[in-house]
């Protein structure tokens, strides 16, 4: 099965939105077995349109149309469709009816040109919209090749991210997958590592990679995704859930076994979310000591709705007076690892804090205290009367000053995952 | 003249990378009058990347193949563009000793394969590499069409897209405007505003866009960037650098004359940038005192080199007993306008900072003290003695938690900026 993707939209073609429906589509129609072999951005064009849809249909058996479905004249992938299906539109009076209704409730004045979205191909189906008012389409249409007449289909989704991700999932994937005959369910799992670089992971799991690619399922995906760590995605298939599951699970345990603790969490886990956990269910509290970092950890931290029962807050001493007064560190030197400590445990202090997390480094461009840009001292200090209660450590980060900054921030935040886990 | 853009690699299609370097390739293109209108994806295979490719150059005057240089031989784009111009490919010695020379500066052997990027179709030109190792290239191309042969240009560049960037501004563009006989200048000026939106600018500048629509050149975009505000930009060319930057200018200050203080900065100032040099201007250091954003405000002004001269720290006071403990805030409701001025008062206390910043409010998803998700308090207190010293706003935000944190620190910055502006 091939499926390939036609995004419509002048202002993708200006660079004023970057296209990344087609990559995601990619990436879910490939996890589902599907082929997706070109992907095409053309502007909102008539002719442009049909052209490369005709060309499109010629190879490939399925095309997602993603975009053009508004209620401008400039939303043209409805007239374009019917032209490569060779009939008419007409108006839907159910989708006419929901779209009415969504501006009556809101007590809004419906501009007419709204009923432009209720216009459907002749033999379309629709997929009816839940979350904005364009509804998708599903269109079969019927192509002439050497070999005589053949079956294929188009799919139209609204170009807007969340709209287009819920009806690819509620509706094109299963009638894709009822297409091709195959009835597989799709089981993924996501392992979130940090501590070690896309290469290092793949050599430690070099020998069951090679049984993976043997066996051909489950697949092993490697994704490295900045300070949101490196994620390693087992996906297999299988006719059923739970057997799809089942098939999973002694490869993750044997890919932990290799791992170890650099696994932080699995699937919609953050290392934020993780900490926060850990710090949680031993019932203590977090204030934070930046410097560098400048208040990244903290920002991040209480991202996660219901941060608040375990963050206290934070001191961001960015000037070196401000750690000396306000977290009571030794005057001298402040990127070393004793000052890291300090931070933590004058932070703990000054919050009222169980557990204090200290940063300071160098981001760059120059040099602080004789210290190389990329610089980082971390330091934990847990509750007084706990058994080896302070932790540091000492890394040298690549990358440019923001690069440096957002390495600092999970690196640090894993330090203290680490010796949570310990306690 | 039309430049379409065909991206190279496997790992597009499969969403591994979102593909960005078309729609930045279609921007630039727009800016300097060349027509993008169609842009394709294709993967690692020879047969579809040169189907595309001879396809493109039916429609379009020039292609810019963007990925497969690198040495492995998943790296097509060469043997493509030989195929489609019908000669073979040689190695050019002068590449291959940069290439050569690249590593053994670095004390490293060079893998053979290293020089397939030395493989040059024909009657093709180098782009010499100046950053990565593999060379871009431009290669006329003859096409037979119904009103005879017409010369083509493929241009190859690399993936990467800091490499693709630079060959494009140094060899590209210039051999497009020297084929389309043009000999313009582009100029480009873009104002950065902050208060109103996309709609709300629009309607205000209503009668400055229609004229501009009426002469053509220069032409106005709005580009909405989040908590980066909202461009404006103006793009006009004329024969050269002098005169199209006074062709922008008097469109400028119309446009400055209708949005005043709205307009924040210029080109590459960021509402950060601009907040520390107004500070650094008055010979004054800030602290932050932040418990919506959570110590995103201070992370954003400390990501600017510099920054130090000014940012004494931030007090993350998230749990209110930090609020009444350290900032001395009076015990009571913490989201309230007051709560925020006590907030920046204690901060610049505490941290010893000449003016005070703070931020009180409702991320979501529940309610606090009685206020809805979206509410925000900001204050600004300056040092003692200044007139009016005391400066705060109720502000009411759109969006998920995310987004509502985000446009808080914009916002309140946006206060601070107002409130120096004055003294």
């Amino acid at each position: 099965m091939r499926c390939d993707v036609l995004a419509v939209g002048t202002e993708l073609l200006l660079g004023q939105i970057v296209d990344t429906n087609s990559s995601w589509l990619g990436e879910n129609l490939a996890m589902h077995g599907v082929d997706s072999l070109s992907q095409v951005k053309v502007g909102d064009n008539i002719g442009r349109i049909t052209g490369h849809l005709r060309r499109m249909l010629g190879e490939a058996d399925a095309v997602i149309m993603c975009g053009g479905l508004g209620p401008t004249h400039d939303d043209l992938t409805r007239e374009a469709i019917a032209d490569v299906m060779g009939v008419e539109l007409h108006l839907d009076e159910d989708v006419a009816d929901v779209i009415r209704h969504l501006f009556s409730s809101r007590n809004r004045t419906m501009p007419e040109n709204n009923l432009r979205q209720a216009m459907v191909p002749e033999g379309a189906t629709i997929i009816p919209q839940t979350r904005g008012t364009a509804p998708g389409l599903i269109c079969p249409v019927t192509i002439e090749t050497d070999a005589g007449p053949v079956e294929r289909v188009v799919y139209a989704v609204p170009g807007v991210p969340h709209e287009m991700r819920e009806m690819f999932e509620r509706a094109i994937l299963p009638d894709l997958q009822q297409r091709s005959g195959e009835q597989w369910t799709i089981a993924s799992r996501t392992l979130r590592t940090w501590g070690e670089s896309e290469s290092g992971l793949n050599e430690r799991l070099d020998h069951i990679i090679d049984e993976l690619e043997e066996e051909g399922n489950p697949t092993l995906a490697f994704l490295a995704s900045g300070w949101e760590g490196l994620k390693v995605r087992l996906t297999g298939r299988a006719p059923d859930e739970d057997s799809a599951s089942a098939l999973l699970a002694p490869w993750e345990e044997r890919i932990r076994g290799v791992l170890g603790d650099q696994v932080f969490g699995v699937d919609s886990d953050t290392m934020e979310s993780v900490v926060l956990d850990l710090l949680r269910s031993r019932g203590w509290t977090l204030g934070l000591a930046e410097s560098v970092t400048g208040g990244l950890v903290s920002g991040r931290l209480t991202g996660v709705a219901g941060a608040s029962e375990v963050m206290k807050g934070a001191v961001v001493s960015y000037a070196s007076e401000v750690k000396f007064g306000v977290l009571d560190v030794t005057e001298g030197p402040v990127v070393t690892e004793e000052a890291a400590i300090e931070m933590a445990e004058g932070v703990r202090k000054v919050l009222g804090a169980d557990v204090g997390l200290a940063l300071t480094g160098v981001a760059g461009p120059s040099e602080q205290d004789g210290m190389r840009p990329g610089t980082l001292f971390a330091a934990v200090v847990l509750p007084e009367g706990e058994p080896d209660r302070v932790r540091s450590a000492h890394l040298r980060l690549p990358g440019d000053r923001e690069m440096m900054r957002q390495l600092s921030v999970i690196s640090a935040l894993d330090l203290l995952r680490k010796r949570l886990l310990e306690s």
